[in-house]
């Protein structure tokens, strides 16, 4: 069966500067030099600018299937989707590059992760 | 605490049509009418068709988070994810017609579906 690892990161109470959480396009520029970091190739992107102080939205595809940030500043809180296809110790790896660095950027003070996978 | 839900669906042995896990534009039309039809607003889209036979992956930013699909033609399988925040009867009902559309659609013979709770 081919398998596939998604990794659930709600981050709560981070201490990151608000641009992180109101600048898509700071934002932009920072998550594509962490997915590039870790490893993984950007094929397309999306994003979304929540008006009345909203948050913002941006999903990258990555040619192993998807990052998706939702940013939520009333709460200096984030959830963060890293979805990669063909599960090998390889892309497991960059995944967590990648989970790790977004870490470090939004400096949670507590983090609810979940593991789940997929199945194709 | 503020919630968000998030459905995945790993769809197998769909005996839907192969223009489906083929076909990007036919995909994001029919993903369109399903994610309007269930009550979301959609408000930017990106899409990637792999090359070599591979499949398409398509993300819906909607009002309410994400709508994400990945088919693997191969084994006539599809991921979805249909994510959507502020946790209320109303969202969740928008979220379960539109998973029942897209089965409708993909006509699995398997389903394995898992509902998590995101917090932010």
């Amino acid at each position: 069966m081919k398998q596939g690892l998604q990794i659930l990161g709600d981050f709560k109470n981070c201490r990151a500067d608000k641009v992180y959480f109101f600048d898509d396009k700071v934002l932009k520029k920072e998550a594509e030099k962490i997915i590039k970091k870790s490893g993984f190739e950007i094929v397309d992107f999306c994003s979304h600018k929540f008006g009345g102080g909203g948050g913002i939205s941006l999903v990258f595809l990555v040619s192993e299937s998807h990052v998706a940030i939702h940013t939520w500043p009333e709460n200096s809180s984030l959830n963060l989707d890293i979805f990669f296809c063909n599960y090998s110790k390889k892309n497991e790896m960059k995944a967590r590059r990648a989970f790790e660095m977004f870490r470090d950027l939004y400096k949670p003070r507590k983090v609810m992760r979940k593991n789940i996978k997929r199945h194709y």
